[in-house]
Parts: structure tokens; C-alpha cells; sequence
């Protein structure tokens, strides 16, 4: 069975998260204790991938809550909240409803501001929005409520993953070498990932896959993060430089490519790191399927086109340094989007935890959100 | 006018270089004394890029000569042979031309082997190969040959480069961004470069143009040494991760692209830097001109396609370490062509010295090299 990594979880009154800006190196965990930290880990990348900063950020929330909770009666008695062992209702007792919710909005509007493209941010921030707006004033059913719903982001997220992962391996056959961009694994979500877990359900099922991971630069998730999951899961992996996988592709080693989402608008454009677009163009001109894995909560459906999606441009300081070292000449300018926008006509399908979408995508994304009975 | 840089050059009976490794960070020359040092310097890349691969391998069968002379009564009296004051036929008069011929073959073998791609480290063996088994007895024409032939090999290079910037700048208007990868400027030659000498030529002619330049990796010559050099010579240049061309040319904020080639077959295909192949494709998918621009010492008349073309694999440790620190985990694969193949078809034109080829290239190269005339 597959390897579950503990990417983000609430453990003890503290957000726990790995810094995946120090692996493979090093496999540090960090308890985050204030929304500020929380807010610094997912600009800087220390926790990252969509699913994975819109469930840091629904535990940002509930740190506020934590924090506001030990300055009044319930400091100085331990953790009150923990996804184990729930909470104690009888330490929220004392909670100044009103006070207290002006303050998570504060949370929720400051964790708004750290990555523009990744949609499940938004709508993690959105659940949390409408559990602290509650007009409930009793604090036990108020926080209880907050808890409820960022423990349920979590959870629900793992299971989603798992159906990604089983609807995804129906594609995948024994023998098949299957291409991926980035980190769309365990360490970008909380469970099993997205793209991986399509390639996790697969070797579970015992088909013999093999993976070619780009490296993704500027920041090497592919070459880190992904090689790391998918070496403790005993896949056989082989990095390549981005530039390497179009000439890949073209000699017939690929049989299938698969990549996660940030967004993916109503009609299927779908952002993805910086790169995705420029694989999906390579396997439209060889045949070669280009897959997208992403859970519905990826999907923004106010946002009509990929035109209309913001692309994060992150500091030039990514490409000009490497721990340290400059490596290109001072007075020289960068260009640094962390994505580009795949039109859904280069998309072969999208793998989600309901039924692999086909074009016309438009059309069949309607239907799943909007049909009776969903 | 553009600054010159003296990446190869025959100095004081000795093979100086820039060491560009240690680039754009330190700004080193170094002086190699025996063949085995020019031949470890072009594996190592410490000298690169088609053309300068091409002099340094002619420099280093010179060298050979140098030193044998240097072993005899010509020892202790200083350096022999030097691009700027010829030599002393008096000095060389001593020789055993036949002990001495076998010596030389030995070491053009040795260079032979350094790196399979570039054509012009072969073309330039061959012409060092001829001279060195020419029937001539005479120890001063004989070493007068050799070392004419390597410094013409050098000096026609940089006349073949100023005159591939001028057709080629023809087809650059003032205002035109333009995108290029890896580094086929000064760096890679020993005049202007050729995709680069292509920039120098219009910006002298007063044309202003933007550079995007792909920082090309594994080892960055984009980002490194293209930097570098149009830095060095006031353009205004972008450094963009490879990954990120894809969509920059997508946004309609490039006009044309142009890299330059390792080995062009007798049917244009084109081998260059990896990564190349890729920009082609997406150039074809939005009717951006590709362009190659390339000397005919580039072209290989004996390949018939790019599909002869043997392309070098490196050693994976350039994706797995960064200055020493590693990147990708323990016991994780890689695969690490250098070089990809553009088929003709993707290419709009490819500017030499002699003109710009256009389609069908089969037919226009073969006129170029065969028609009478030539």
C-alpha cells in the first residue's frame, strides 16, 4: 500500500507542516503557532500544492480560534483543539463570539493575500468565512462548527484523493511509462495527491508502471518533492530537465502525461505550474493523452475562461540565486510566472473524484456540478 | 560595436580559454599546456559551444606540436607558435616530421572522443588531420601547414560569424523582442556567436530589440553565459526559466526565436542544446518564425537526417547536484540528453553565412554546398 505523507495536519493546538522547501535534504516538521506563520509557510512554499495550502489555511482559521481561546479563561490548560481527539466543549465556554469573529476575519482576509492562483485557497477561506459569519452565538456549536469545518476540508480532501486515484488507474495500464510535471503528490495535498495518486492506485492494483518526473523549475519540485514520494513508494522514477520532456515525448516513451491543477475554469483551461501548457502542446502533436487530476474543489466555476485567471508572477530571486549562489549577472531582469493557463482543447480528460470529465468540457463541467441529483 | 570575448584563443605557445564554468560568478582565463588538459576542458565544458569546440580541438593538436618541438632543440627558448606573431621557422627546423605525425594523430584521436554532437569539433579534426599526414618533409612548411590551418580555422570562424549576424539582422526590425536558448553568442564561438552575433549585428545597426533568454538548464548557459555577454553588450535582456518559454510565446510577447545548432543534417534537421525541439513546436503551434543560425561548418552533409544524429548523454549528477549540494534523493534515476532534434519542418529558416536557407531544405542546402561556383 501506499505511503500516506503527513504534509499538513492539526495536531495539539499547532498547525503541523513539513518544510518542503528543505527536502529531500532534510525531513523537518514545523508546528506553526500563529496565522502569521501560517500566511509566511504557504508564500514562501514551505507547505504548497493547491489542496495542501487550502487545508493549511482552514487550519490557519481554527489557530486564530486556538490562540484567541488560551488568552482568555482556557489559556494555560494545554492544546483545545486537535483533528485525533476533536475538542473539550467545556474550554470554549467563555468565548466572546462577537470579538472573536472580527478577529478570524482579520485571519481569513491576511491568509487571502498569499498566492493568488490556487483556487482551493479561496474556497477553504470561503467555508471558513461562513462558519465564522454563523449567526450562532453559543461557543460551543460556534467552534465547534470552525473545527468541524476545517477538520472536514482535511478529511474530505483524503478521500477525494482516493477516488481520483481509483477513477485515474482505469487509464493506466501494466507496463505504461506515465510523464508528470511538478509535485501533484501527498506532499501537495494531504492524502495521496492527485496526479500520483492515479500512479499510487495503479501500483497498488499491481500494475508495473514506470514515471519520468520533470525537475519544474524555478524550485525543483519535481526533482525534490516528487522523486521523494515516489522513491519511498518504490516507483521507478527517472528525473528529467523540463526541456528534456518534449524531445521525450516525441521519441515514443511516454504513454500517457498526467499533472495536477490550480484552477480550472468552467470551460476546462486549466493553470497548472509553469511548463503544463507547453507539455500538453507536445502531446497534441504525438497523440500522446495529456490528463488533468484534480479534485472538484480545483474547479472555479465564476471564472469563465483561463483568460480570466490571475498567474502568480513570484520574485526573480527563484531563478537568479540557488541556496545562495547568483547565478545570473547583476542588472539582469527575470520573468517568473509560477504558471501558464493549458486550453481544455489540448486536454485528453479530467480525472476527478466524481468521473473523468471529456470534452466538450464546457458542457460535461455543467452537468457534474449543476445536474440533479449532485 | 559589440564587445568581442576571447573565449578560445592560442597565446605564448599555449591554449588559453575562459573557464566557463565558473561563470558569470568569476571571470577566469586559463592557459592549457597539454592536450589532455584542452581535451578535459571540452568534456568538462569549461570550453563549448559548437564552433569554439571546433578551435579549441585544432588549438590542441597545435599544442601537441608545441610540446614535441619544445622536447627538442627547440625547448627552453620559449613558446613557439602564437595566433598573433605566427612562428620562427627556424625554431622547428630540428624535427622528426614522420615520429612527430604519429604523435599528432594520437592526440586528434584523443579529441575526437571528448564529445559526439558538435560536427565542428570532427570538421576541425579532419582539416587538422590532413595537414598532420600531408606528404610534405619539410619541417617548416610542414608545421607552418598545421599551424596555419589551426589559426585559420579561429580567424575564418570570426569572419563567418560577422557575416551570419548581417543576414541575419536583416530579418530583425527595431522594436522586435526576440527568444533564444542556451548560448550560441561569443561564448559558444570565438567572434560573436552566431544566434547571438545575429542580436549584436542589428543592435549595431541602431534596431533596438528585447531579449528573452531561456536560463537553459542543466547547467545554465542561458542564464549564465547568454546573460553575461548581452549584458556586457547593452541589451536589454529576460531571463526566463526553460519551462516558461512555452507560454511566454503563447502571450504573443515574442516575435521570433532563434538558438543556433550543434550538428545540422543534410536535410536541415537540426540538433541543438535540449529543450530546443520543444521551443520549435510551440513556434509552429502560433506562427512564430523558428530560426537556426549556424555556420556551414554546422552542417554534416554525410547525415542524412536528424534521426543519424547520435546525441550525447550526460552524466546525471547535473540534475541530481547544484555546486555540490544534492537536489534529487538517493537512488532516484535520471536521464540526461544534451542535445534534441528540430526536423526542418519546424524550422523557418536557417541563417549561415552565406545566406538564410529556406524550405525545401534538402534541395536548398544540397544547391548551397554542391552548385557549381561554390
Amino acid at each position: 500500500m501506499s505511503v500516506f505523507i503527513d504534509t499538513v495536519d492539526y495536531i495539539h493546538g499547532r498547525v503541523r507542516i513539513i518544510d518542503q522547501t528543505l527536502l529531500p535534504g532534510k525531513d523537518i516538521r514545523l508546528d506553526l503557532d500563529c496565522v502569521e506563520d501560517v500566511a509566511d509557510a504557504i508564500r514562501s512554499l514551505k507547505v504548497r500544492g493547491a489542496p495542501a495550502i487550502g487545508i493549511a489555511a482552514a487550519y490557519g482559521v481554527l489557530l486564530e480560534l486556538e490562540n484567541i481561546l488560551a488568552e482568555g479563561d482556557a489559556g494555560g490548560k494545554g492544546f483545545i483543539f486537535d483533528r485525533a481527539t476533536g475538542f473539550d466543549p467545556e474550554r470554549v465556554k467563555g468565548l466572546d463570539v462577537d470579538l472573536c469573529g472580527a478577529r478570524l476575519i482579520a485571519a481569513i482576509e491576511k491568509l487571502a493575500l498569499t498566492r493568488p492562483t490556487a483556487v482551493n485557497l479561496f474556497q477553504a477561506l470561503d467555508i471558513m468565512r461562513r462558519a465564522v459569519e454563523s449567526e450562532e452565538r453559543c461557543p460551543e456549536v460556534y467552534c465547534g462548527r470552525i473545527a468541524g469545518d476545517a477538520f472536514h476540508i482535511h478529511e474530505e480532501e483524503i478521500e477525494v484523493e482516493r477516488r481520483i486515484g481509483l477513477n485515474g488507474a482505469r487509464l493506466i495500464s501494466d507496463g505504461m511509462t506515465i510523464l508528470t510535471h511538478c509535485n501533484a503528490g501527498g506532499l501537495a495535498t494531504a492524502g495521496l495527491g492527485t496526479a500520483l495518486s492515479v500512479i499510487y492506485s495503479a501500483s497498488d492494483q499491481g500494475k508495473k508502471v514506470k514515471v519520468f518526473a520533470d525537475e519544474t523549475r524555478p524550485l525543483l519540485q519535481g526533482a525534490r518533492l516528487t522523486a521523494y514520494e515516489l522513491e519511498k513508494n518504490g516507483i521507478d522514477t527517472t528525473i528529467i530537465c523540463d526541456s528534456a520532456a518534449h524531445s521525450v515525448i516525441a521519441s515514443g516513451k511516454v504513454d500517457i502525461v498526467i499533472t495536477g491543477a490550480d484552477r480550472i475554469a468552467a470551460n476546462g483551461d486549466t493553470a497548472n505550474k509553469i511548463g503544463t501548457f507547453g507539455l500538453a502542446s507536445t502531446c497534441d502533436r504525438f497523440d500522446i493523452p495529456f490528463l488533468v487530476a484534480a479534485p472538484l474543489s480545483t474547479f472555479d466555476m465564476a471564472t469563465r475562461s483561463g483568460e480570466e485567471i490571475v498567474i502568480e508572477e513570484r520574485s526573480g530571486t527563484e531563478l537568479t540565486h540557488f541556496h545562495g549562489i547568483r547565478i545570473v549577472p547583476e542588472g539582469v531582469r527575470t520573468y517568473n510566472p509560477a504558471f501558464d493557463v493549458t486550453p481544455s482543447d489540448l486536454i485528453s480528460g479530467i480525472i476527478t473524484e466524481k468521473s473523468v470529465i471529456r470534452a466538450p468540457y464546457g458542457e460535461n463541467i455543467r452537468l457534474l456540478f449543476f445536474s440533479p441529483g449532485q
